[in-house]
Order: structure tokens, then sequence, then C-alpha cells
């Protein structure tokens, strides 16, 4: 069963160590890990392409050749996962296939998201969160938007939220191999 | 032909009348607009599950059922569009039919990417923009990830940037219409 790795491990400084560490981890429970910046069985199809879109051409392929998707949805620069991430997250699901994800903070969309905005963000007549422009937030107790983790229970999936010390939150992969177990479970119709 | 009209815009204090605007633009081009907050129709679906589950679910069908999607990818509570969106984007793709979208700001993603982190966001020894943590940032002049202009591309749409000013960023539906505008040429076969 191939995986697709997705998440913003690769803008890590140590991307190639982690590729190699989520990839290790993967075959410990019989799995194949892909990383985005694998290259293509075919890389002469991106020759034709500028830089930035031979590599997204290089990941849908990716996508479209794995079995399922792990997905590091840490918050990135904001309440929410990595907009990359979660764009592979809904095409995946959109194909039928398994999807799961992970995140190294505990705390809710919703009061990560009043933790962002700070004292803009204030409760309106009826009683809701909004921010300082008026638009509401999303209180369901969720990870992130309603979007990711539905699409993970519509693929009957799992997303694992750990709360993790700040300076080990790109590099604990427990969530993930919580999700490699997961995996490994469905695979053998468990 | 039946269209997404993906976006924060749900979240607007007047989402409603947001919701009309947008579909009585798309009647103009020939178009019909589906809000995510539209009705299923087959409510009955949705009665069983969680409220937000609910929602995934609806939204989840109302794009399968549509046959294109126009995504707000204006900016969201950072640097990147909002994740519900986002997540959205990916879905149509993988379904394989046009994606379209449209950004009430012009500066490029690596720019407000710095402008969001502020003086954490520095060079490094190869000269290239990292954050605080030493993450990479997407320097290739996009409007957002390369996954989001990625796909768009791929899907042979659009994707407008315009510099609006910040008070009418949520409001203001010119990037909107020429969307509207490059997706009825499409339907034409122009």
């Amino acid at each position: 069963m191939k995986v697709y790795l997705a998440g913003p491990d690769v803008f890590l400084p140590e991307a190639a160590a982690m590729a190699a560490e989520k990839k290790r981890l993967c075959a410990l429970h019989g799995l194949e890990g892909v990383f985005p910046t694998d290259p293509r069985p075919d890389p002469a199809a991106d020759a034709a392409a500028e830089a930035w879109y031979a590599i997204y051409l290089r990941n849908e392929a990716h996508i479209r050749a794995c079995d399922a998707l792990v997905a590091n949805l840490t918050p990135f620069r904001g309440p929410s996962a990595d907009a990359g991430t979660v764009y592979e997250l809904g095409f995946m699901r959109a194909l039928g296939r398994p999807v799961l994800g992970y995140s190294n903070a505990a705390a809710d969309f919703a009061s990560r998201t009043r933790h962002f905005l700070g004292p803009e963000a204030r409760r309106n007549e009826a009683g809701r969160w909004v921010d300082g422009e008026g638009l509401a937030l999303e209180e369901f107790g969720l990870a992130d938007n309603l979007m990711i983790d539905g699409g993970i229970r519509a693929a009957a999936g799992l997303l694992v939220r750990r709360d993790v010390p700040e300076a080990a939150r790109w590099t604990d992969l427990a969530g993930f191999e919580a999700c490699l177990q997961a995996l490994a479970r469905l695979r053998q119709g468990g």
C-alpha cells in the first residue's frame, strides 16, 4: 500500500531526513511512504513545465498513484494547516481513498483562531465569536475547518490531535505513527 | 452549468445577501450558482449526522453535483486562503472539472508571508527566505501555495488577482465576475 506523505515537512531545513524517517516508519508497518519531493517515475513529463508547475504536476501524479494519504495538519502560519496539504487532502478524498491526519496541537480550531486574532476577536449580538471584520468563527470543537475534519471522517480515516511542546511540533511523529497503525489495520480489514 | 461558490463568504455577517448577489451574477452569465449553505435536494440524508458533519456532507454533495467551482481565495486569517475553500478546490480538481479562483489581494504569496511573519522572517545561508523555525517560504511569485495556483492551471482555469482596498476585500466581486466570464466562454467552447 503506497501512502502519500502530505505536510509542510517539505519546508523543513532537514526535509530529506524527515522524508527518510517517515518512510522508515511506513516500512515498519508494511507500508510504502511516498514523499512529495520524490522523483516521478516519468520525470520527462515535467520537462516542459516551469519549476513550480513541475512540482505541482509531480505532487498530483504522486497522489493519484498512492492508495492512501497521511497529512501533517499541525497549524502552519495561522490557525489552519498548511494550504498545500489541505488541497491534497481534499484531492485524495475526492478520489475516494483513505485519508488520515495528525496535528501536534491539541487546542481546538475556535480557541486557536481566537488566540490568533487576539483582541479583535469578539462576541456579536447573538453571542457568536466573530473577527474584527464581523466574519464568524467555526465553533465545533474540531481540529480545523470542518471540511478537514469532515473529509477525514467521510473517508473512514483518523485525525490524531496531540499536545506537543512547541519546540518539537515539527519533528514529533507519535501522531504520524498512530495514523500508520490505523492504516495498517485498515489494510488488513481489521 | 452549475457552479459551486466556494469561499469564506459563508462566514460574512451578510452571507445570505452575498449568496443572492453571487447567484444573480451567475444567472447574468447563463450559469447557476450553488452556495454552500443552500439546502440539499435530499435533506433527510443529513438527519442522522452531527450539525458540523451534516454541513460537511452537504457541501461535498453540492460539489459533486456541480460542473465547475469558483473559489474566493482572498487571504483569510493568515497568508493563505480559507482552509475549507482550499479543500474544496482540491476536491473539485480531483473530479476533473474546471476550477477558477479570485483573490482580492494582488501581492504575491512570498511577500504576504514575509509580512505575516514580521521580524522573524530571515534569509538563511543559501539566501532563501525562512521563518523563525527555519521552514522555507515558497518564492514563486504566485497567488498562494503552489498547489492552489497549480490546480487551477491544471484545470485550465483562471486565477484573478486584484488589489482591492482593505475595506472592500470581502465584498468586491470584480474578480468573481471575471471568473464567470471565463467560465461562460469555456462553456461555449470559446
